[in-house]
């Protein structure tokens, strides 16, 4: 047995399938149809030392952000999470244990979601680590939550505390991750919102929908470019949990620009009508507006989000 | 605009997506469902060094065989595919022209067998490409062709000539490709057998399919296993081009070696019950025996196929 089969194998163990879908083992997986469903799919890229460090990174918790933030994509749509593909190219040093963890925490997430492993692909890599993870999922027909249904008078809210993920990185990168595991695990270990994402998919006057995933401050513009309108945000209604106003009070950081600026909180950003009855933590930030443009209330600085390159 | 955006533009520029489907721009793609169907779904990764050479490809080939190999996967169950998925790390000195030209082979590969891309991601890379692609297709309920499905007796067949792809990868590789565009061209372009795919889905009596994508001798094993039983194939029997035959004299190498070990050809492997009426090009080489094990006959050596790591 050569080295890719023996990864495969690692990563094939323990999985279970559900009746009447084939998984890995054959050039295709095969998932039956159904009328009246819409398949959502969705793809995302973790490059070592851009997406994670693997110093930092437990290789279990790895896999379970890997699986995490595509099914959070799928849960922004208001969808349910089915299926992950999932490749990796590691290099050799990694493909023993290593790969053991990773997968671990892959299938822990999976399993937490009710998402089965299917398929994927594996690779050699000379040096750094790889992993793409496209996730399928379903929803009734024509009621996965898109960016372009917001309107002007539309209020908007987020799901929950903004900014814990990204006190959480700073802690570690700052080799202080020991002061709050809290907020680390925030980071390491994101919980899609997979639940209320159905939920509102279902209520009536939820007009458009993402997760944030760059931070507020990059992620609103993109429902605001599908939309084709623009918005106001109260900086002082911005949601932060205890931990996070600790944290930034014991070290002097602003607690805003973590919330905002700081990404990978996967929290749900959703735009509603004015009286939807909605379900309790979710808060609302702002009120989408005719007059393009992004405009921050209650501060006299503005607000980038996370950049990639 | 960042870098990261900008890619994303170069690869969505002229991009047509069929009615009734969501492409890139949101979370996710929204595909509709049809009761009858099953979804089949496959995904490669190709890392350079590892499947391809940068300063060998040109940017446009890379892009055809990132979508060709994906698509032979769904040809290889008799599938017709519908939708790709493509992420992609690049080195900031490519995401300019090259990713362009890399974008256009790939879309011109989605082109030619209806493909739409859908979605994917990008990320800056260190050093290194890798490229992953999920490819999504169809096939009536049940009626997709397994590996599993042999049984002794049947005859094995392969759908046109073996050896082409590896003998011009070892022209390139050995700075000779100027000596045969033909064999050069099969190991960068390949032509998934898509509609011949479908065809044997549709013809009672093929019993299990897969595509040689490392070699006969590394593929046919796979069918044995999950059909579990054996197999003989008569090396005289195996089907080389003129092309492949006139390159191997002038330059002494052994054309069955090429045909059997080396992989990438992308025709179809498959077996089917003697009597089965077949289109031309399908060349019988073997048959499949209660016995298990791979007997080479008319020959004193084996095979091994491509070995990834």
């Amino acid at each position: 047995m050569n080295a890719e089969f023996e990864l495969i194998e690692r990563i094939k163990n323990g999985i279970k399938v559900p009746a009447g879908i084939t998984g890995i083992g054959d050039d295709c997986a095969i998932i039956p149809q159904q009328q009246g469903l819409d398949t959502l799919v969705t793809a995302d890229l973790l490059v070592e030392g851009r997406h994670f460090l693997l110093e930092d990174a437990n290789p279990e918790d790895l896999g379970w952000k890997s699986a995490a933030v595509n099914i959070s994509d799928i849960a922004a749509m208001g969808g349910r999470p089915l299926a992950a593909f999932l490749s990796i190219a590691l290099p050799s040093h990694l493909t023993g244990k290593w790969a053991d963890r990773f997968a671990a925490g892959f299938k822990e997430a999976c399993s937490a979601y009710g998402v089965s492993l299917l398929g994927g692909d594996t690779s050699a890599s000379d040096d750094k680590v790889f992993i793409n993870v496209t996730l399928l999922g379903q929803c009734p027909h024509g009621k996965a939550l898109k960016r372009s249904g917001a309107v002007p008078g539309d209020i908007i809210f987020v799901s929950g505390p903004l900014g814990d993920s990204a006190a959480g990185l700073k802690l570690i990168l700052e080799g202080k991750g020991a002061e709050s595991p809290v907020l680390t695990s925030r980071h390491y270990r994101p919980e899609p919102r997979v639940e209320l994402g159905q939920l509102l998919a279902a209520t009536p006057g939820i007009h458009a929908m993402m997760d944030i995933s760059d931070g507020v401050a990059a992620d609103l513009p993109h429902i605001l470019e599908e939309s084709r309108c623009g918005a106001s945000v109260d900086t002082t209604k911005i949601p932060v949990s205890q931990e996070l106003k600790a944290i930034c009070k014991s070290h002097g950081w602003p607690p805003l620009t973590l919330a905002l600026d700081g990404g990978e909180d996967y929290q749900l950003l959703f735009t509603a009508a004015p009286g939807t009855p909605l379900p309790q933590g979710c808060t609302a930030i702002g009120t989408i507006e005719a007059e393009p443009g992004l405009r921050w209330l209650g501060t006299d600085r503005s607000f980038q989000g996370f950049k990639h390159f």
